[in-house]
Formats: structure tokens, sequence, C-alpha cells
């Protein structure tokens, strides 16, 4: 065997071992006997360490030196742009990051932020800061310490957001979400001295057995393939992809919020038809994933708030909703209906933000995270810090820290770097929306009447079967016009929201 | 680190992964979208590999050989009869078994076995012996040739039942099965030759949901724990283990038959209940495993049969079947509806055979695989010889190949050797129950009012704990009294049928 077939071996068993790793952490969230969870951890445990035993092997980084690989490009001794360069590529990326921590300190990490997340939850309970600060503090240490170990050329934040946002930099982050920020925080104040559409109706009495089987004929029809994937229910939703041919998907039905389980459900379908959609040609190998977190989340969004919330989507759907729902929406026109699901509200909670003032949500993580990983804020002023710029941005301030400084639990995980592709997402999605609209004729009348085929058939072609083969800027520049610009989705909401607040 | 405890290490990890196979497995069979068969197939096969690989590395030949462990003999370095000389027993079984088998034959069975099962499929469709032959010789081949490897005292067939039944002899079944022969032929035909009860009742409609909810009664009375198991509906039911406190049963309902999917719940119940009842000392190691096939069915057999199928368990529950199924029972008594689910009646499918007929379906079988291993029967002739032993001991001749030798998948798989497990189950199962009877007291009287928790510590204490601690013939000895022995099983036929049909 040569050695880029030698890497392809090592690169498919650890494509395998991730994939049963994944189908015992879905059973985790969806079936798994409650006393069951103890010997689960210790099964997934074992499967990761073996993946991740792959991955640092020594043979693997001399097969990688030996091909010439490079992570900044996908040049390697394998052609120049093809897709042997950009598997090296992935893979030496993959390497340089995983070879750099001790697994004395990862092991480290793993632990704190396994009692750190308990220790979250209960602190949130309690609304109680001071409780949770000490495992706030180790964790954040540790996060320091890896990004010192993994590098970075200007800001240790750097080499936290590269493990979700590969190849961009903290800079760039800074650049796109000052625009951002300057055009959101007026827009947001002029919507909020509007007069606001009633949404009471959204609340009323929905059985989840109806949910559920509306919830099923939408993502039939938007084209969740059911020989390649399910639906099921768990506490949190989530996507996962357990198989080429074999990507879940799962939502939780609230009886008394129409839009919860829906929209859920359309987020996930967008992820979900993302994994689905990864040519053959790169099937089986690393490049066979979303190429980045917010690459994932432009395809979540897009599908659930560009398509999900339109008007034309809800010109179909709504009669049969009507229907399903007459006690709620019996005496509702489509159009009090479309501006209720689209109500803006500045609200402290992040994940139950609309798509106008969600962004604003991120930008204050993102300054605080970025902040505290330069060590310019000491964790213990979190509280008073969160106050203030929740102010700044979005003119309401939390009253306790579990409506607050503790509402997420992304960094009682250690997930630094996490929170930008969220919104992200939103920008990218924006933008490649924009691109599809160019390139689809008649979009809004395809949407109106039900036919999604050739919005998902773009998709396919332009984002999902490059997989991880284009870089996230490259994808950008090809599909978007060029790079990540956020005014595509400041346009999307002025003309959206100018619309229903009649600005 | 000792040898014993990096033996142990080398142990979890085996265990691990098959736990995880398993979760895989049961995936498969329940919820896998359908295209997702392909990976899922290489995701197995790969866990199952690195199981294989720890278990024949030359370390563990290593540290077995210098730990003493000897197959015959729990008394390794540690302990005369303690756990950890169990432990070394199991792990030398395992090894020589293992190390002796090429991989090269290793896997060419494994592709026979699945082309076999496919060609087995289509030729059972068509009735069509002739084109599953071909396919059936080469399993065969490949299968004798394994045990030539494996090695044997006696009879090549004994290194194919040991796998399933450890430490048996094909000599052992031989004198087991003779007595068994003896007995049951004249008993079926004393109740052929007697009135048959009526149980068109039976096969009335049978609303699944109803068939549901009151098997999930059943199975909480019996015990199931549901924090620790679940139960769910696939194709052909089964039980797996996917963990320490994770074992899982399905069934499937059918309309149109009352008795099918509730006796196959009790019956999985059974399996499910040993693997739950491992002691805390063997649990996470190769001991945590039942001792035997036949052990394993005895637990089944135990419950379905021998507890299901008696009268005081339906002294309690056929009140609440009557007001379930009204239509169906509403005018047949108890004393009918008992006689209706033990009628026997001499049938030639295996798998719909009576508790009396059964055995006879098994020796039939056991009579031609071993003549088969031994070379003394060729597979051009199966279908004639299947006949005349059908003739000879259940009094009647398929028509066709599909209702004789084609009916069974063990074949088609290589399965040579698994048969007799499931009539020394019901074996096992009576000598049990007989030692039980004597140890709880009014036993008749507590199934009667619903109460089985004695019944269950019973077990627990006697078989489950030990796992595979103790081999079948310990425990036998320890629990059973004696030796395997048919004359319980004989006894509580003609006690239970001699009332029945009134003999």
């Amino acid at each position: 065997m040569d050695e880029l077939g030698e890497l392809k071996k090592i690169d498919r068993e650890v494509y395998l071992l991730r994939h049963a790793a994944a189908v015992l952490g879905w059973d985790q969230e969806t079936y798994l006997p409650p006393k069951g969870i103890d010997e689960r951890s210790e099964q997934l445990a074992l499967l990761q360490g073996l993946a991740h035993e792959r991955i640092i092997s020594d043979r693997t980084g001399e097969l990688l030196d030996k091909l010439g690989s490079s992570r900044e490009s996908p040049r390697g001794r394998y052609g120049t742009a093809d897709l042997d360069g950009a598997f090296l590529r992935a893979w030496r990326r993959r390497y340089d990051r995983a070879v750099k921590l001790p697994k004395e300190l990862v092991v480290r990490l793993a632990r704190a932020a396994s009692v750190g997340q308990a220790k979250w939850a209960e602190a949130r309970k309690a609304s109680d800061f001071p409780a949770f600060l000490p495992f706030l503090r180790e964790i954040l240490d540790l996060t320091i310490e890896t990004a010192g170990r993994i590098g970075y050329a200007e800001h240790p934040y750097d080499a936290l957001l590269d493990e979700y946002e590969p190849y961009m930099k903290t800079s760039e982050v800074d650049a796109v979400f000052e625009n951002l920020r300057r055009d959101l925080v007026p827009l947001v104040s002029r919507i909020s001295g509007a007069p606001q559409p009633d949404d009471a109706f959204l609340y009323k009495d929905f059985p989840p057995e109806a949910q559920e089987r509306f919830g099923r004929r939408v993502l039939d029809a938007l084209g969740f393939d059911r020989e390649r994937g399910r639906l099921d229910v768990s506490a949190h939703p989530f996507t996962t992809t357990l198989g080429y041919d074999d990507v879940r998907i799962t939502t939780r039905y609230n009886r008394n919020n129409f839009a919860g389980a829906l929209f859920g459900s359309i987020h996930e379908f967008g992820h979900a038809l993302y994994e689905l959609g990864f040519s053959k040609s790169i099937g089986g190998t690393i490049l066979a994933e979303g190429t980045s977190l917010g690459i994932h989340e432009s395809q979540s969004r897009l599908w659930e708030n560009l398509i999900g919330r339109s008007l034309p989507f809800w010109r179909y759907w709504y009669p049969e909703a009507r229907e399903l729902f007459p006690d709620a929406f019996g005496s509702v026109s489509l159009e009090s209906f479309y501006r209720a699901i689209n109500r803006v509200r500045p609200s402290l909670i992040r994940v139950e933000a609309d798509e106008v003032t969600y962004g604003l949500h991120i930008i204050l993580r993102f300054l605080l995270e970025k902040e505290l990983i330069a060590e310019k804020i000491a964790p213990k002023d979190l509280p008073e810090a969160w106050r203030n710029l929740s102010g700044e941005l979005l003119g309401i301030v939390p009253e306790n820290d579990a409506e607050g400084v503790l509402q997420d639990i992304h960094w009682s995980m250690g997930a630094f770097g996490y929170f930008p592709t969220y919104a992200l997402g939103n920008l990218y999605g924006a933008q490649f929306y924009s691109a599809l609209r160019r390139d689809v004729p008649n979009l809004d009348d395809r949407i109106a009447g039900g036919s999604y085929s050739d919005i998902a058939l773009w998709l396919e072609s332009r984002i999902h079967s490059h997989g991880a083969a284009l870089t996230p800027k490259e994808l950008c520049e090809k599909i978007g016009g060029g790079p990540l610009d956020p005014s595509f989705f400041i346009r999307y909401l002025e003309e959206k929201y100018g619309r229903i607040y009649e600005l």
C-alpha cells in the first residue's frame, strides 16, 4: 500500500469509530434506560480514545510529513487543489491540533468540564454565580493553557475559535461583529418603538400528536429522506450523523407552544440536509463533514428563518395548520400569523431570541470570552460585565445571574470560541441565500407552491457536496461571491422587518 | 500493573467493545433507516475486529501462560476456585478457541455464511433445496475445517457444540436425547389420540396497542426493570445486552394472535433477567455473561412455559385479559383458556411447536447435523433424511423443503451445534424449577397471587449471579442436585399434560 493509501485506511477507521460513537451518543439522548448511563460513558470514552490514538499516532505524523501536507494549502504531493490535496490539508490540521495537546491536559480539562457542567447546573438553579466561580476559574485556566499549546499568531482566542470555525481569526470576527452591531442596535431600537403584533394565539393548546403529524408533513415536503434519516424526541434537539446514509434529528414538543418544535425541526433539518449532501467522492472520509460550525449553522438558519419564517412559506402551509388547529388559528389571518412568528422582542435569554436580536446576544458573549481568554477580565467580574453589556446591546439588564451570565452551558463545558459561529451562521446564510435567489428563478413562487427541490439541489451542488474539501473562506468566496459580508444579513432584516413593522 | 491486572484491562476493553457493538446491533434491528445498513455493517465489523485483535494478541497468550491458566480447571496462579480462577479459565477457553482459527478461515466462513443466508432465504421462498445445496456444501466444508482446527477428543461435533454449550460432549447429548426421545414419542402419541381442546379464540382480533399494554403490565409485574431495560419492536424478537445496566428485549405484534407476542415477551424477559442478574463482583468482566446457551434458554423457557403457561399464572392474569379482550375471551372459561394455550399438535415447523413436541424437532436436527459434520451423510441426501426422521419422530412428513429441511436459518449461517441448546434449555429449566419448588414454599399460591419476587430472587442468587463463573455442569450439579437429568422435564410434562388431556 502506498503512503496515501495507508493514511486513507487510518482515516476510514477514525471515520467509522466516530460514527459508532455517534450511534452510542444518539441512543444515550433518546432511548437509553436511565441506569445505563455509567457504562455508556465508558463505552464512549473507549471509542473516542481509539479514534484519538489513531489520529495522534507517530505513523500518522510520518505519513503526513512524507506526503508533504500543509495546513495552509491543499497542495500536498498529490495534485494542486484536487480532493487528495484537500484530504491531506484536513488531516494535517486535525493532526497538528491533536498532537499539540498532552493527554494529561486533555484529561484534566475533560474532568473539569464534567464537574463544571454539574456545578453550573446547580448554580444556575440557585442563581448563584459565586458557587460556580471556582469551577469556571479552573476550566478557564486549562482552556488558556490549551490555547497556548495550540499556538496562535495574534490572539490566544484564535486557537480556540479555529476548533469551531477553521481558519477564521479573532480580528476578522471583531470586524464583522462591529459592523453587525453598528447596524443591529438602531434597527432593534426602531422596531421596539413600533406597535407590536399580537402573538398570544401561538401559545394556546397544541396536542403533541398533532404537532408531530404536522411537523412530519413539513419535513417530508422539505425533502427529509426517511430512508436515510429519522426524527425522534429528546430533551435537547440536535442533529447527529451515524453514517453516510444515516443522519438523525430530534425535537421536543411543548403543548402550549406551536412554534418551538416546528421551527426546531426545520432548523435541524437544515443541518441534516448538509450532512446528507456530501458528494460520494468524499463520502466516508475526513472531508465528509461540515466545513465549520458557522457554515453548518448557515444551513439550519436558512431553512428555519429565511425560508421557514417567510410569508411565501406560510402561504402554502398556513391553511393546513389552520385546519389542524382551528381553536388557535381559526380567526387569525395569514398576515397576522406571519407577523406573530416574526415578532421581535429584546429578551434576556439567547435561546429564546428572535432573528434580529439574536446576534446581539452573541456579540455580548464573544466580547466577554475574548477578554477572559486574554486575561483582561477576571472571572469574578463577569456578572457585572454581563449586565453592563446587556444594557448597552439589548437595552435590558438581567435581575439575576440565572437569566444573565449563568444562562448558557458552553463555558462550563470549556467550549470557548463556539458562540461566534451561531451569529456567523446567520451572516453566511443570508449571503448564500442572496446567491440562491439570483440563481433560482421565481424563488418565492416555488416556496409558495410548496416546492423546495430546486433549493435543495442548489444547496447540495454549491455547498453540501463539498463537505470540508473547501474551507469556509473558500466556500464563501466561491458561492457567496466574496469574503463574509454582514451587509447581506442586514439588508435582509431591514427589508423583512421594515415591512412587518412598517418602519 | 501486575499480570492479572493487565489481563483485566484487556478484558475490560473487550467487554466494552462488545457492548458497543451490541448497541449498533440493537439499533440495526429496531430504528436504523433502511439505507444505513451498508455502513453499519462496516462499523460492526470494525468493532468486532478490534475486540478479536485483543483476544488473540500475543500478549494475551503470554499473560494466560504466565498466570498458569487452564481451560479445564479454575485453579490458576490465583486461588483455587475463586473468581480470579474462574476468570482465567474463561479467558483460556476464549483465547484457545479464537487463536486456533486462522483469520483467513474465519473470513471465508463469514463470507460464505453471508452469501449462504441470502441464498437460503431465496431457496426457502421457492422451496428449492438444490438451489441452496452448493452454498450449504461450502459452509459445511469450512465448518468441518473449523472443527478440525479447534480439535476434539471424540467427535468433530464436540468442537462446534462447545461454542454454544461449553464443556458438553456430543456423547452426553446423545445419551440425554435418547432418553428424551424414548419418553417423548409415546407421550406425544397418547396426547394425539386424546380429544383436542378448542383454541380458535386465540386467533381472533387483538389490537396491537392493547396487546402491548397488557404485555407491559405483565412484564412490570414479573419485575422487568425499566430503569435497566427496554421493550421495543423488531421483526425477530431477541434479547441483547448493551451494558451492565442496559438489557433490551424486543417483540412483534400480530393482530390475529394473542399468544405470540405475549409468550415471546415473557420468553425474552427470562433471558433478560439472567443478563440483569450477574453479581457486581463479576460485573464488567468476561464472567458477566450466560454460562451457556442451554442455561440461558432454561431461564427463558422457565418463565415462558413453566410459569407463563401454568394455571396459577392465569388465575391471576386471565380476568384482566378477559376485560381487555371481551370479544375473544368473554365466553371462555379460565380452564378452557388454559387448555388452549397448552394445546399440543405435532407440526412441521419448529418455531411454532408446543413444549411437548419441541424436543423432537431438536433431536431431528441434532441427529442430522452430527452426521453432516462427521461426513456420514451427504448434504444432497438431507431432504430425504429429514422426511424419514420427521415421520419417525413426529409422525408427519413435510410435503416440501420449505416446510422441511429449509425451514431454519441456522445452517445457512454456519451455526452447527446450536440446535441442541434449545432442548437442553427445557431440560435444565425443569430440573432447576424442581429445586425452586422445593426451596420456595407455596410457589403456586405466589404465582396465583401475581407475586414473583421470591422466584426472581431465588433465580438470581442461585443461577444468575454466577454468570459464567460456574460452568453449566458445575451449575447443574450445585443447583440442580446432580448432572443434567431429562426425567425432571418428562415428569413435568406427564403431570401437566396428563391433567390437561385426561390421559
